[in-house]
């Protein structure tokens, strides 16, 4: 199969597909500093946590690289500056700062070493952590498709394909792995995903892309689909799990998770176990990001709500893990009571 | 208290409000003929079960006039055929049935009297129905508003306000008269209600104007706030009731039920008497309307998915009894095991 790639790093060079242009126009940013790099995660150009981590990493050393070109020292102590501002661009997404730390304490270890071995050094952890991430997909792809009966309807949320890792993706990772490489003849439902439309934007044009059977509900409808006894099971990624398995996700990821379980359908969270913060108990320890009260009141350049109106705008919230059926991550799949270390 | 009015009848002369164009601009279209009349229903120019009820009961007497004054016969054939185009608009709401049923049945009685008899009867009984609306949706709001206790937090979905019916509304009905005239320090939680956006549109429009404290949300975002416990009660209206209390709203009540129930937190339905379809046994028997594909593949000029992506777009769901704590009529509040004849 051959996916659509959220970001190439080829000859040095990164580049990531605009996601916010997605899917009218396919639109190639180059990341050369680091506020472009800052600006794409901030304003979603590039997100999925998997892939918000690698295109933190190669960013890194991309801008590291080029400030070194530009006569500025090949110091550890500027490449950990460049890593706390990247850290600093979204607060819910743990993969973002498991790449961070991980490039932060490789650099560490380089203190006082030339030039050409510290940015040597560092590109190979960053492709690493890419290539890495690809493998985890698979991974994750094989033991999620294992959950998918032939002929099943899932019913997703959000987008968790290729443009939200670096690979083939986590809960569409295992149903690209199903239809692809166990040929199931399986469907796919997806969501919208409101307020900024990664479901109808992206994954819609993922499916219809690979040519795998999908339609598109507003995230309101998952409800009625569910109770018309047309989805199999749920599959979702995850932004961040708790020790406990409690598991942020896109904003809507709860109310899928309570309406599977009334309905008596399966609900499975996707993610690489880097996304598992062991340092948390469980959700409620997860910082949420709120974003801009615009998002909801507009509707690209039009506004759709009185523009004084009070907004709530969480971009994630946290699916319980007594409803969630099963955890999926490259190491197989987990079953609760979970108790993550 | 000053609502926006749904639609205005002076002189003869019907506007409606296009509610299509709401917030952004205040348009009156007038009708004239019946495929205006026809269109706007459609077109969800006027919407909110209650009105289109009376606005079709006022269309018919209107076209039937203007062909009238046009030379045409005054005939009792001729205006049951009007009636007959406007009962084709839209499938689910059962007060448009109402209306029309009513409309005709009184023409039916007037065969062989002058036409200015039977002009002049038909109007008075579109009034009926007009001022009938409006003592419902006050009925409705007295009793609503006494569930709902100082200081609660309502969260309510789609828009059944001022803009739904010829009165003050169902559900937002009950918060106007518990805010405005029992003086209650209530909140609101509006949720956007994709895809067409009457939350975001016209209830936060209502509500801002009215200066009754409101947060918008997605639809998605409604399991969250009930998690946060920031809601203590739901109230939607309703465009079909079987006998056993099945409730046929706005997609997306279903979810809401179903949250609702799962946190402990009351659900009300609050609708005319005349919503209530003796006829159906369950919602099983309610027709849901299904629309256009690019109401969910577009927004406004702008396309937000592929254009060939299938998508499913019912408008309406069933929230099943057993989730509704309490039907709320003109008649008062009643509770379940639901049984209307």
């Amino acid at each position: 199969m051959n996916y659509i790639p959220s970001l190439k790093y080829e000859n040095g060079q990164l580049t990531i597909i605009d996601q916010t242009r997605l899917p009218v126009d396919s639109v190639w940013l180059p990341i050369h500093d680091l506020n472009t790099a800052c600006e794409a995660i901030v304003a979603l150009r590039v997100r999925g946590a998997p892939a918000i981590g690698v295109m933190a990493a190669l960013s890194a050393i991309v801008v590291f690289r080029n400030s070194v070109k530009a006569g500025e020292a090949a110091s550890v102590e500027r490449f950990l500056e460049i890593c706390n501002t990247l850290r600093k661009t979204r607060p819910t997404a743990v993969n973002l700062f498991y790449a961070i730390d991980r490039m932060s304490a490789k650099a560490a270890g380089l203190a006082g070493l030339s030039a050409d071995v510290i940015l040597q050094q560092l590109e190979a952890e960053a492709v690493a952590i890419y290539r890495e991430d690809v493998e985890l997909c698979d991974a994750i792809g094989r033991h999620g498709a294992s959950l998918i009966k032939e002929g099943a309807t899932v019913l997703t949320h959000c987008n968790t394909g290729s443009l939200a890792t670096a690979g083939r993706g986590t809960a569409l990772g295992a149903i690209y792995t199903a239809f692809f490489e166990e040929a199931k003849k399986i469907k796919v439902i997806n969501t919208e995903t409101r307020p900024l439309l990664q479901g109808a934007r992206l994954t819609s044009y993922e499916l219809v892309t690979a040519g795998i059977p999908t339609t598109l509900i507003t995230d309101s409808m998952a409800a009625m689909v569910m109770k018309q006894r047309r989805v199999d099971l749920v599959m979702v990624g995850a932004d961040r799990i708790a020790r406990n398995g409690d598991s942020a996700n896109k904003i809507g990821t709860l109310a899928l998770s309570i309406l599977a379980k009334h309905y008596g359908i399966p609900f499975y969270v996707l993610a690489p176990s880097t996304t598992i913060d062991t340092t948390i108990a469980d959700g409620s320890a997860i910082v949420i990001e709120e974003r801009t009260a615009d998002e909801v009141r507009s509707f690209g350049e039009r506004r759709t709500a009185p523009a004084n109106v009070n907004v709530f705008n969480p971009a994630f919230d946290v699916a319980p893990a007594e409803l969630i059926s099963g955890i999926v991550t490259e190491k197989g799949v987990f079953h609760g009571p979970y108790d993550f270390r």
